[in-house]
């Protein structure tokens, strides 16, 4: 059972000049169902406090696709957490066209402090994003 | 005579399900050519001091295609300021593929100060950057 | 009365380093609301038969912008039809957010003709999509 | 040595509200490289021929990131060979700012048949096309 599930339909900016979903675009999905499953769970990937902000760069990404998403095609992504550790969370993210898995891909992120002028900096995730993390674990 | 002139490639990332460059690309590449002009006379178009950030949000766009362009094309973008505010500067663009005139663009853009928590405020575009624009006005 | 309304979200790679939704997006979004709209009358924007292809290159589009869009900001893009041509149609589309107008497009498409290796070729819009059209039209 | 070497510069619209480079956007550079490779050895990432066109979907594609990229830092993007399969080749990319490595990506894409209104179809690599990789093999 997935963590999270959200459906998106293939744009046409998504396509590129072989009539098919750009690989790339399969990131920026990936990316909008983590944010969309944060949001479900009272969280935001980028949040401000009066120091800087807390956000979430990647440290590693990957995605293995199988078939070509078209336009209008509608697809679901499922979104589960394969690891989290003390300062890293992994999510895997399956993209599916009518149960069908057409990729499959993976964000590593690690939770780190944004001040400016400064480099972003890794620090251990918060307690209260843990907590709300943990029950979406799936192994 | 252009204010400035520089080449572009149309990448594969750049063309939709429809064989051509999608037409959001020609507003990216005007940008692009704006800012690498406003390099070439010693300015950016970010400028960040102790009090946050000086940058140049646009009010108007517009863009006219004639010709399409296609993946690996190459065109020529050339630069022109049409008009030089007190707050905002209209920089036109023209868009050619063998000399050939295939789209016309051009952006008005306010001169603003960025404060982290504040919205963007319009500041009277500072002298040392009039300075550097005002030869280049085309009228 | 908008002729179509559709809802997004302002997503993370569509903000720029200034913190707001880049000036671009917005053509993205209108042109996702016009297809959106487009399915909902049953028409879509990319249509293959044996010949080829009938698409909308755009020749004219236009925005102005009142106020920035931010990361995770809801908005809606009221889409109406401005004129309807022979073989043209001029799409008006309002961002609003908390009902407030933040930005304010237009795209003007004309509807053309693609087969392999040939330019595209404009063609009178079909009757059976002007009269799905027509409804829309707000003057 | 790497197989090719080019430059490119980070670009506004590359950027996120992080104020860096999108971690989306070091896949488009990599593929802008490996076409501008493959035209640097006579080759077109696309190829159109009377029965549709010969291109490379990727099958599989990752990238690990080691420090940020900002606007308008310059970087250099290495190429190289890792892998020549019967049907399939594998690109490592490495970016480079000042001679540090900030991420390493690879792509590996599979040498298809597009045919329209057909998925399509793997095939081997053409030799004419092997001839001209296999001098950049790493290993």
């Amino acid at each position: 059972m997935p963590a999270f599930r959200t459906r998106r339909r293939v744009e046409f900016r998504d396509t590129d000049a072989a009539g098919i979903m750009h690989f790339s675009m399969f990131f920026i999905y990936m990316e909008q169902a983590e944010h969309e499953f944060l949001r479900s769970v009272g969280l935001s990937v980028l949040e401000h406090d009066e120091d800087g902000a807390l956000s979430w760069p990647r440290v590693s990404v990957a995605c293995d696709y199988r078939q070509p998403l078209r336009f209008e095609d509608e697809f679901d992504i499922d979104v589960s957490i394969s690891r989290l550790g003390g300062k890293s969370v992994t999510y895997v993210f399956r993209f599916l066209r009518k149960g069908q898995e057409m990729a499959k891909g993976q964000i590593t992120a690690v939770c780190c402090e944004f001040h400016s002028g400064a480099p972003p900096r890794s620090v251990p995730i918060p307690e209260r994003i843990t907590d709300k993390l943990r029950p979406f674990l799936t192994s």
